[in-house]
């Protein structure tokens, strides 16, 4: 099968927004193993898109189609690709049941705007979107297909984990499996390199290396006949892998490395709390980013000052003059101190410079030292992070006290 | 002016690069004045991209295209130009001299597939690569314009700034100018519900509405013959847009929300803590994110714990029992708290329910209340959130955080 990624939106044109619907739905389509030829995108004007979906088709059996379904007049898609499919569009009863049930529920007025959206191409299939009020739909007609989904990511992605994947999933001609190792301190570049000959040599399995969310991944896919074949030959390949850089492969199973930590003060019934600086409660956020952490997080106190410090985790004046407050010693007194104030089992604190300003040859921009106390044992970390701005650096640090998490709880047992 | 941009390069395809050059390039059109019809990527295949290029020429005189001129194979972008506009590709002498120079200075050798790099259109005008060994090029034949460039960001941004730009500003016939209103409490179908009729009678200006981070904004654009002509044509839509959704505009300079706060606090020397149970930290990670922050953060406790609000914020066990975690009653105690244990002049506080568990009919998953205590006058905001899942709750939460702040400090001074 063959695809092209048709994004719709005059605010995509204007480069307002990232387009990162596409990127998502390519690396689907790669793991499903439906070839991409096309990205596709253009504004909210009929005549343009009539003509780009004309144009897919040339080449492609199958458009996957994001934008446009919104509550506004310049929202066209629907009726672009009925026109194309040669459809009226109709309203569709249970649709607008569904529609006139939410908006009586959070005592909206709606609008007529709001009644297109249960209007669709009289043979569409509905794709339902429980996080909000556009479904998607499909089409299909003398063998091409189109799948039509709303823009905001937050609603297409649900709808296409639960209901577009599992139908093309059955449609691709052959079974794709896959893995994807997570590697924890080896850069994209590094572990590129261990396993060059392997990405060199590659018909199937494929192996494919990324970077996201500073760490890095290999995924190892194989599509054959069946599931067994394609399981055999990704896990040979695995145990290739795993002789090249196995000390630095933390999950196979695609699994973050906060959710390990997760699962695992969860397992064993810990309680965990942080004190933060430079990261201004990004640890806390994305702890509690997860349902259920209450169970396991207690607080987060957050001293963006020196007197905060001083105040709510008892870090020493002295300490504080003596060796600033970017060092391991008020890492460690911060650590110390949640530890002791919030009564958790484990105590993490950092203390860093996030930047652009505040550095020095001394302390650069990147410094980070993170405190961890267990049980009243008190450790600190040093790191010198690379990463080039303010974001993602407080982003990487976030990254770093998980890692320090990982090591000394849930390795060293 | 219309123009296409156009993406070369297979990785793109397969979504493990996100395609950043394609934004940035659409904001400097939408500055230059040029209207972006199409974003188009295609894989290094020399046939569809050729269909591409022919596609864009029907509704476009311009085509700027990233990509594909490395030293590879599979870079094929030239070849494939030339073959559109009738030309040879051919070396050019000054090019090759220049790369055989680079090689010489870094003593690398040269391959065939580098002497590539040299050879362009013949009739093309170079554009310089000072930061990489692929020259771009531009190639003009009856009205079609082509700017091709590599793909590297970091390379291609600075030839665009140094040489494409200005020759685009020479040529654009008119000037863009814009103004974008950020609007409060006012979903995007209310909102172009109530300026329908100057939406639907636009040509120019032009007014489009968006929705972005739990917000809506109204862009209304001009292109005219000066810049004068273009200011004053957008000063007269405002002011008829101000008519009509005032006090909903809480911007005209597309500053958002929490800037405003910032900028304010700053302004007039005010300090601010916080205290978060729901929002997990994302408050001060919002607040912290911003460089800078230090002159008016102080700290913010996340409570996540009921024991933890008792103990850090001095919130009572009978509020806690009486009322639930969950009400004003807390939200009010909470802001007390942090605004007496943290000595800032102003104390915010949130108490909510996230999701996706935890709600009740009485107390449903969206409901928040934010406390406030300026100056020990203490004041607390009911909202019922209509996001549809925990993250999207969370992030609109720490929206009307900002907003409270804004209404009670900004505007009602």
């Amino acid at each position: 099968m063959k695809c092209t990624i048709l994004s719709v939106g005059t605010e995509l044109l204007f480069g307002s927004i990232l387009n990162t619907n596409t990127a998502y739905l390519s690396q689907q389509m790669v793991q499903i193993g439906i070839d991409v030829m096309y990205h596709m995108t253009v504004g909210d004007n009929p005549q343009r898109l009539k003509e780009m979906i004309q144009h897919a088709y040339k080449d492609c059996d199958l458009i996957i189609a994001t934008g446009g379904l919104g509550p506004t007049q310049d929202d066209l898609t629907k009726e672009t690709i009925a026109d194309v499919f040669g459809e009226r569009v109709v309203p569709f009863p249970d649709q607008l049941a569904i529609l006139q049930a939410h908006f009586k529920k959070y005592n909206r007025v709606m609008s007529d705007n709001n009644l297109k959206q249960a209007n669709f191409p009289e043979h569409a299939s509905i794709l339902p979107n429980p996080n909000g009020t556009a479904p998607g739909f499909m089409l299909e007609k003398e063998e091409k297909l189109i799948i039509s989904m709303p823009g905001p990511p937050n609603e297409m992605i649900p709808m296409f984990e639960q209901h577009v994947r599992p139908l093309l999933e059955q449609r691709s001609d052959g079974v794709l499996y896959y893995k994807t190792l997570r590697v924890m301190e080896l850069g994209e570049s590094m572990l590129e390199t261990q396993v060059m000959d392997l990405i060199e040599a590659q018909t199937d399995p494929t192996l494919a290396t990324y970077a996201s969310n500073y760490e890095s991944t290999l995924r190892i896919a194989s599509k054959r006949k069946t599931r067994a074949e394609a399981e055999q030959a990704v896990e040979q390949m695995v145990a290739l892998v795993r002789e090249r850089i196995g000390p630095y492969i933390y999950s196979e199973e695609d699994e973050s490395i906060s959710s390990i930590v997760f699962r695992y003060l969860n397992e064993h019934r810990l309680t965990l709390s942080s004190a933060e600086s430079c990261t201004g409660g990004s640890f806390a956020k994305a702890v509690t980013d997860r349902p259920g952490a209450s169970a396991v997080f207690d607080r987060s106190i957050v001293t963006y000052s020196n007197r905060a410090k001083v105040e709510e985790l008892g870090v020493s004046e002295e300490t504080l003059s003596a060796h600033g407050a970017v060092s391991a010693e008020v890492a460690e007194e911060m650590a110390r101190g949640i530890y002791e104030v919030s009564g958790s089992d484990i105590g993490i604190s950092i203390t860093g410079i996030a930047g652009p300003d505040g550095g020095s040859e001394e302390k650069p921009v990147g410094l980070v030292y993170i405190g961890l106390c267990i049980r009243g044992r008190v450790q600190s970390f040093r790191y010198q992070l690379r990463n080039s701005n303010r974001q993602s650096i407080r982003g990487n640090a976030v990254v770093h006290m998980f890692r320090v998490l990982y090591r000394e709880l849930v390795i060293d047992k």
